[in-house]
Parts: C-alpha cells; sequence; structure tokens
C-alpha cells in the first residue's frame, strides 16, 4: 500500500535513485524501508542447489547414455544445409522469445536471463526425454543436429507458458515449469504417436497450443488477489517497447525456419512449400494485425504491444497446419483469420480471462499462440477433409484430427494442474505483490549498492 | 512557436507527461489543450480500411494467379545453398532497414512499426508484378525463394524512398508510396530489359538510384514550410543512437549477402568475388567513413548517425558496379571513394538541399544511397571501358551505360511526381507540423491512458 | 573544470541538459566551463591522418599483391556449405563483441563503433600479415571464404585484448592496439606452426589466451593512478545492461559456428561434434553462471554484467579443448568447470588485479577469456594424455602443449610490453581520467550544439 502510494514518482525517476526515494518518503511510510529486503526473500538456497544438482545430473546422464551420431554422409551436405536452420530456431528461441518479453518496464533482465535459463535446461532434458525409447532399445543416445532442434522446439512450448505466469513467479518456479512442460510435451507427442500414429513434424507443431494451455492452466492456479488490479509495474515504456519489437521481428522473420526445419531434406519442394506459405501467411498477418489494431482501438491507434504479439499469429496457424496447405492463398487466408482471431482475442478475452476465469495472461499468450494454434489446427482439418475423396478417409480423419488435439489438451492441462500445485507449495518463495514484475527482486544494480 | 517555447521542459519528460505539461502551459496557450486531438487525426476510417482492402485484394490476385515452383533439383542443394543468404536479406529488408531509422528521438516504433508494413505490402506487390509477364504467357506465377528475393530487393528500394520522408508523413502515405514506389522499380527493370537489354542482377541494383531519387522528388513535393526551421523531435539521444546503431551494423554485416544473393549459384568464383569484393569496400568505407567525418566536423568529433550512413556507402556503390569489378582493389577504391563522397554529401549538401531545393530529407538518403549509387554507376562504366579491347566496344556500352541511368531517373522522377500529387490529396490527413516525428500520432502508449 | 565539479549530478541527467548544468554550477565553478574543450582534446589531427594513411597503404597493398581465389569446385557446395557460418563469426565480431561492451552507461557509441572500426582495420591487417608467405612464394595472396574468417578470427582476439583496456583509451590507442596484436597473433601463430608443428585450427583457438594476456599486460602498462577509486562512470544502467545482454546472446548463440568453422567440411562428424560439444557446454555454462553467480553474490542476488560473460566460460574453454574433446559429457564437463572458474574469477580477481597488481580490467577479459582459455588448455592435456597409450606418447605431448603455451604467452606479453610503451607516448593524446568512460570525448551530441 505504501509503496504504491510512492509509486507515481518512482515511475519516472531511474532506477537508481530508489535508495534516494526511500528516503524521501521516510515520514510519511516510517519503517518499511528497512524491512524492504524482506519483500524479496533470497533464491540463494533455493535456486543454486536446485540449478547445480539438476545440472550435475543432467551432466552424468549423458555421460552414461548420450553420444554425438558419428554415421554422417561424407559429402557434409545433410549436416551444412540443416546447420542454417538449426542456427535460425535457435536464435528464435534464444533472442526472440527473451526479447519479445522485454516489454515490460522494470523485467528486462529476468525476461531474457530468465528465459535463456529455462531454455538451456529444458533443452537438455528434452534431449534425455525424447531419446529414452531409444537409450531403451540400444542403450544409448545419439545427438545430432536434427535432435537439438526438436529440444529446441520442446524447448519453445515451455518458454510459451512461461510468458503466462512471467513476472509472477521466480526463476525457481520458472524452471520447474520448464522441466515439467517439456515432460509433459514429449510424454504427449509419444502418446500421439503410439495410439494415434501422429508423425513427429505434425505433434511437434501443436507445440503452440499445448503451450498455451499448459500456462493458462498454470496463471489460473497460481492466481493471486494483487491481480485483479494492475500491477504498478507491468506496463511499457518508449524503449522497453523497442526491445520488445526486436524480439518480436527476430521471431517474425526466421519463423519460415522453425515451420520448414523438420521437413525432410529429401523433399525440397515440400520445404519450399513450407518456407514461402509461412512468408506469405506472416506478411498478411502483419498487414491485418495493424488495420485490426487499429479497428479495435478507442482512438484509432495502433497499441505496439498487441501489435508485435498478433503479427506472429499468421505463423504459428501456418505452422500448426503446415502438412494440409498446399497453395500460397490458403496459408494467406490462414494467416488473415489468424491475425483477425488473435487481435480480437487480446483486444477483447484478456480482461475477461482475469475478471471471470481469474486467469492473468502476461504476455497474452492465449491470443499469440493459443487461438492461432486452434485455428491452424481447424484449417489443417478443412483443407485435409476437402483433400479426401470419398466420406470415410475424410471422417476417419476429422476423429483422429479431433483425438489429437483433445489428447493434447488433456495432457496439457493435467501436467499443468500437477505442475501447479507442486509450484503452490511455499517452500519456493513466491515474490510478493509488490515485487512483482521487478528486476530489483533477483538481480544485483550497483547502484543501489552505491547508495545504501 | 508556442510549442517550441515549451519545448524544453517537455524535452526532458517521459512521454506520459504530455498530458500533465499541458495544463501547465494552459495559460499562456489557452485553448489549444483542447484541441489537441485534432492535431493527430484518427487514421482508423483511412488506413484500415485501406490495408484490409490491399490485403483482401492481394490474396484474391494469390488465389487464382500464383502457385509455388514445384520443378526443383531432388537433391535440394539449390534450395539449401539459397536459403540462407535469402534470410540474410530478408533480415536487413525487416531489421536493418526497419532499425536504422529508429535514430529519431520519439519515432522508434513508427520507424520499425511502418517498415514492417509497408516491406510486407510491397513484397506481396512486387511478387505479383513482377509474374506478370509469365501470368501473362503461362496463366500462372510461380514463385519460388529468387523470386522473394527479388521481390524484397524491390521492396528495400521502396524503404530507400520511405527513408526520405519519415516522420512527415503518415502509415497511409508510406503504404502508398511503398505501392508506387514498387511499381515504378519493377515497370524500369521490365523497360530497362526491354529496350537495353540489361540483365535482371543489374538493373536491381540500381534500386538505391532509384529509391533515393524517388524519395528526394517526393520530399520535394511534399515540402512544407515547418521544415525550414528544425522540427522539435527530430533528433536522437543515446539509447536511440544504439537501436540505430543495432539496425546499420545489420545492415553492414549482411550487405555481401544482398550483392551477392542474384548471382547465379553456377558461378561460384563470381558469388565469392562478390561476397569478398562488398566486403572489403565495406571494411574500407568504414574507416573512411570515420576519418572523414572527423576531418569535416568542427569540433573534430565523429557524428554517430552520420558515421552509420556513411559506413553503409561502399556496399551501395559496389553492388551498383559489382558486375564489372574483378580485383578486390577495385572494390577497395569504390568503398574508399564513396564514403568521401557520402561523408561529404551530408556533411554539406543536406542544408543546402533543405534551403535551396526545398527538400527535407530525413534519413539522408541522397548521401547514402544516390551519391554512392550515382558513383557506382560511374565505376562501372569506367572499369568496363577500362576492360574493352577496342573503342567502339567501349563507346557502344558508355551509350547503353548512360541511358539506362537516364531512363532510370526518368521513370524515378515521373512516378514520383505522380505519387506526389496523389498524396498532397488531403483525403489521407496527413500529420500538422507539431505532430511530425512523433510516435504519440499514431501509437497507443498505454501511459497516457492511465493518467486521463 | 566546472564540468568536472559539476560531474556527480550530472551523471543522472540525460545527455542533453549538460549545457543548462554548467551555468547552473557557474557560482562555485566559476570559468572553467571554457576550458572544458581541452580536457577532450580533438583527435582529428592524430586518428583521421592515421586512419586515411593506413586505409590508402592497405589498398595499395590489396592492389599488388591480392586476388580472389578463384579455384573453386564447380558445384559451389564449399562456398554455399561455408558462407552461413561465415556470416555466424562476422556477426559475433561485428555485433557480438561490439554490443557486448555497451554495458557501459555513457559509452555505447564507443563501444560498438570503435570496435568496428578495430575490427575492419585488424580484418585486413590480418589478412595482409597471413598472406606473407603465400605472396613470398608465389607473389600473389589469395583471399577465400576460409582466410576471411581466419582473418576475422584474427580480429576476435585484438577485440579481446581492447576489452581491457576499453574506456581509458581512445580510438588512436584501440587502432594501434589492434594492429599490433594482430601481428602478434599471426607471429605466434607461424612460429607455433614452425617451432612446434601445431595445426592451424589449433594454434587459432589459443586467441583467448594470447588475447587476454595481451590486454592485461597493456593495461597494466597503461595504468593510471585514477583507476584506484572507481570512475565516475563506469557502471551500467537497466537500458544499457539490455543492449550488452543482446551482444552477450549473439555471442553464446554463435558460439557454436565460431568453435567449428575451421573444422575441414571433409569431415563432418567432426564438424557436427564441434557444433554440439559447444552448443552443450555453453548450456552447462548458463546454467552454471547462474547458480554459481548467485551463489557468490553478498545478497544472492543475480549480477547482469557478471553473467552474460560467465555464460561464455564454456565456449571459450571447449573451444581451446576442441580437438580432443570426444564425448558430450567432457563438453559439459568443461563447460561446467569454466563456468565455476570465470565467476569466481569476476568476483575474486577483479579487486585484487586492480589493488595488487595494478591492472583493471573493464570487460573482466581475464575471467571470461583468460581463465577459461587456460582451463581449455588443460582440458586439452588430460583428455589426450587420457587417449594416449604409452606413457612416452603422453609425455611427448605434454612437453609440447606446454612449449606451446608459454610459446603463446611469451608472444603475448612480449608484443603487449612493446605496444604499452608506444601507446605510453603523449604524442597520442591520451584522455583524462575525468572523460574516461564517456562519448563525449569522442562523439558529437546534438544536445550539446544546440544549447551552446
Amino acid at each position: 500500500m505504501l509503496v504504491h502510494l510512492g509509486w507515481h514518482p518512482l515511475s519516472r525517476a531511474p532506477p537508481f535513485e530508489q535508495g534516494a526515494t526511500c528516503s524521501g518518503w521516510k515520514r510519511s511510510v516510517q519503517g518499511s524501508c528497512p524491512m524492504a529486503p524482506q519483500y524479496a526473500p533470497s533464491l540463494r538456497s533455493r535456486l543454486a542447489p536446485l540449478l547445480l544438482f539438476l545440472q550435475i545430473g543432467f551432466v552424468v546422464i549423458f555421460a552414461f547414455c548420450i553420444e554425438i551420431e558419428s554415421n554422417i554422409k561424407a559429402d557434409g551436405t545433410t549436416f551444412s544445409s540443416f546447420y542454417p536452420e538449426f542456427q535460425d530456431v535457435n536464435a528464435m528461441v534464444i533472442l526472440g522469445f527473451g526479447f519479445l518479453c522485454t516489454f515490460l518496464v522494470r523485467y528486462g533482465y529476468s525476461a531474457t536471463g530468465f528465459n535463456l535459463l529455462v531454455a538451456v535446461m529444458a533443452i537438455q532434458w528434452a534431449i534425455i526425454l525424447r531419446g529414452m525409447e531409444s537409450w531403451y532399445y540400444r542403450g544409448k543416445i545419439r545427438v545430432d543436429l536434427r535432435s537439438l532442434v526438436v529440444a529446441e522446439m520442446c524447448t519453445a512450448s515451455a518458454l510459451i507458458s512461461i510468458g503466462a505466469v512471467l513476472g509472477k513467479t521466480n526463476p525457481v518456479h520458472l524452471v520447474l515449469i520448464g522441466l515439467l512442460e517439456v515432460s509433459g510435451f514429449v510424454l504427449n507427442e509419444w502418446l500421439l504417436q503410439v495410439l494415434l500414429k501422429v508423425p513427429t513434424e505434425n505433434s511437434i507443431m501443436l507445440l503452440h497450443v499445448f503451450g498455451a494451455f499448459f500456462g493458462l492452466t498454470l496463471t489460473w492456479i497460481l492466481f493471486r488477489e494483487g491481480s485483479l488490479q494492475p500491477f504498478e509495474k507491468e506496463k511499457f515504456d518508449r524503449q522497453t517497447g523497442l526491445f520488445s519489437m526486436l524480439g518480436s521481428l527476430f521471431l517474425w522473420m526466421f519463423w519460415p525456419s522453425f515451420n520448414s526445419v523438420l521437413v525432410d531434406n529429401d523433399f525440397p519442394w515440400r520445404k519450399l512449400g513450407a518456407v514461402c506459405s509461412t512468408y506469405l501467411a506472416l506478411a498478411v498477418s502483419a498487414v491485418t494485425a495493424s488495420a485490426m489494431s487499429m479497428l479495435s482501438s478507442p482512438r484509432g491507434k495502433l497499441n505496439p504491444i498487441r501489435m508485435q504479439s498478433c503479427i506472429l499469429a499468421g505463423g504459428v496457424a501456418v505452422g500448426v497446419s503446415m502438412s494440409a496447405v498446399r497453395q500460397p492463398w490458403e496459408a494467406m487466408t490462414i494467416g488473415f483469420t489468424a491475425a483477425v482471431v488473435s487481435t480480437a482475442g487480446s483486444q477483447c478475452l484478456k480482461t475477461h480471462m482475469l475478471l471471470a476465469f481469474e486467469c492473468h495472461d502476461t504476455c497474452a499468450v492465449l491470443s499469440t499462440h493459443g487461438l492461432p494454434g486452434l485455428l491452424g489446427w481447424l484449417a489443417h482439418l478443412l483443407l485435409q477433409i476437402k483433400a479426401c475423396d470419398d466420406h470415410t478417409t475424410a471422417i476417419r480423419f476429422a476423429v483422429f484430427h479431433i483425438c489429437t488435439l483433445l489428447l493434447t489438451i488433456a495432457v496439457s492441462l493435467s501436467m499443468a494442474v500437477l505442475t501447479g500445485f507442486l509450484l503452490k507449495w511455499n517452500l519456493w518463495r513466491p515474490p510478493q505483490d509488490k515485487k512483482c514484475f521487478d528486476d530489483q527482486a533477483f538481480w544485483e544494480f550497483p547502484h543501489l549498492a552505491v547508495n545504501k
């Protein structure tokens, strides 16, 4: 409450002046300043042992189970044709997702730093989990560029989930979410393959739907009363908006690689199709998102943060429906619809989700990944049915396709509930409302050290 | 005038304080505050319908005319050897050009956001226009990575034009400029091919000259009295200068891809030559631009914005003369001269252009693209003449080469005049002088919403 | 004088307020304002002639000695498989190293701009020096992508050295350091090859050790009394920390390319091994650096700048030991140890180095490159000994390996001493203590010009 009153002047002052302001407000809020450190309990005794324990565990597992693939064609084309796309996906996961969330005015370090931390933990864990089967049958897991890329895509689904709870959690939470989400996602992929014979390329692409529903359930379970009014620091400013634009453009630019990287190199025309379709869908969705953002705003202006996430909707939707898209115009129509749905969702649903369903969705993952993902799934269904010659095949496919979605959502929700209850444990020291969306809870700024 | 007096306090205040300052100045400028919204007329009724109409039109055209190339070599080398360069050019067009213009202290969102918007509209339009001939003869336009890259390069020429009018126009203007400029550029390429048999690689590389002259003519036609004193917000600060440096380095790094991407893969030594020449020319022009910037400054200091654009001059000049450059030192000499010309141009010409010719050139496209482009054309001429054995061939080539330039400039100027008169129409709601170079005319900031 | 006294309040004010503050402090420091320019002596008469002289010299040398490799396989696979990795290394050298040092709150332009300047000078010089042998025997130096990449890696070693002296030197110093360091590094590579038959891939990878010791010796020789208390502007803030994070992530992402680019394309499995090992080592070192940073901080918080450099330690160490790493877990263990050593080093050694050895190490190159480099060398030794069958070979290898390191350090130290004494010459106008870490000594800001 106190800090609330003190907020308005603070929000204009550069961060390192906080120490000074503290004394300035001493008269009115006497006694609260010395207690400030208690609001952001140190995570040293939680995060550091957890990270070291997990990391040493991973090294031990890698030592016993994992070797690098040595059976590569000697002409090297497989490697060299795959490597640039691997780097594009890497840039998306590390830079794109990291900087997309820097729009929060005082949470930039956490957004990029914890994104990196969760990503590298989840990638190692995904490599291990996805190799379990191979380890069971052959005693060894072989790693090559493709398995790294698939691990990065599993990680992307964890990073999407994290977007929903960002700012209201601490890095211990985020690492646990990352590992459990990836476990759920790999389990889902395995179930889809075993039960419904869904090929890997298609099941991986459901990462948007899986990640979004996981994140939403999680933020619903972790709901705190304080979310009902806007958090003091949950806003953007001119500079952080530009950093966020940078992350968004990185995702936008490299999305064609994201959607085409798993397409087999032996079918270059399918790969070209994936690249061109994604590219055109993204172009259409950038235009449509701008138009819709302007139409839906009460003052007829563009909302930068909304636009930044909605221009990506086309890439999400086309990714999910990739294997059924044949013509550029199909991709473009999907991109158009995805941008409309995404803008409408982020305009209308965000407040409703918060008030009616107690879901506080920091980075709007529902409208950026959830709704376009569902739309992509629907487009896949319609396009595939249109391509079927007879009714029997069409109905059969529809049943399979619906089961795929239901199973994915079921696994996503159940893992999220499990994760949510684990995280509600106070052992992990959740940040208090006043320290939400604030880097200073976790990061050391030299100014404070000097001023004190 | 009023706002000038009122500027100093504003320039230190974060954007969301404007509302507050407004009341502070009420006594002296009574009555102007309530009218403020009228200064930035909403573009909802202009931009949104225009974008939706054009975008739906493009989707329909794509549905009827465009298919993805399916005739690709099965070994996939064509695809995988082309894809990284495609992504480099993509990064230049979307990130490089977008962030290059973020130096304007309050125009960062517009610079990056509208750059993306114009780029994606122009790319779709360029794909359609450049496929017209194929559509006429075969009924279908085939899209592959090469046609996407060429479309991006046409778009680059539109983005150069936009650099000249940035800040003094609204997004409706920019989209119209983008589409008309691309139409003119494709027309020019077609005329050059039909009349003078100029190969595509060479005519595309004239994009710098075409774009610069188009932009300059446009800014001359759209000249407003208010440009004679410096605009209040037409300046940079420490942070925006770094964003701009980021964009500039993206352009600098990937310029070798830009110049070599259209060289046929079947001649890898020509491709290597293009990459190495561009790389060395850029290196020389970075050094020379620093030295010249220091020599020409009255205080012997470097001007960051000038340096950021002049380090690119070598890439522009070598790009235009690419097909005649054989030796690294030729490229380096061209880079050296280009940096000298570009720095001298941006030092001396900018004010003269404004006062004598009423050309207000926001991003200095004349000295960044125009002059180095002309220099590259001249270098091409000289190198080609030097390589000719006999006088007849040399003179013949010179005549052809001069005609190429004259035709390009003629098409550029006439399209620009046409575009300029279309844009002068008040229907498009041009921003008023006080709202120039200001994101708040087009973008919604949450601070304002909260304060009101 | 005035401006000096007036500095503390200034350091919080945005740059364009300086003019105003100057008059505000007039009473206490009367008369000193007009003398201000003398504190930052113009470098026009030093830097510009030096750059132009060197650049023209380079162009002349290139004209007589250098041609582009024309003997390339016609299928183009060599070119197209190498180009993406070349661009990754390019992005690391130009963007990564440049933005890594932008954390200094008022030195962002210098960090990125001078990084570019030194890089392009050093690359040209490295191409010339490394081609001397070929020029001696064949009269011509042939340039291809591989020689550009090797030149960039030599440049990287110069950029590491520069990290140690950044902020306390002027661009003339930096250019001289760049050229002399590259000369020393190429000399070292040649000596290693001639005396000890060390292959190029291994000797190049010692760039981290060479660069770090060169930089440390240099900063020891150039030590100034003023470094004993912290410089006023040697700190970071929220925005500059994010720019620095961007640079750090660029280095992190593309490090696999850096370590694998020199591995011969004919052995794709070795290339894959290099990529996967580096990737896993970087992942482990990101996790470990976070945990260690939290453990070692007195408040249990993460230090952003320390973390940004320590996440790279794994890449450094694995790079140096690359040719002996066979299994992923070896790389991961090296990454783990490197992060521990690097964090411990940056926590404990920085102050000791300053007070005991009078080494002021701006960007902590000792703990980022020096210690992990030595660790990588040690890991190489141990792994190679483990792989040896008999004692004789092992001892022989150990002797060779120790000689390699000693020679490298000897060349590094002697070149650094030479360079240091050259730079102590007052002719180069070193910046005064008060102007250290300040862009305004070298860069022109429009605000100042307008206010005066």
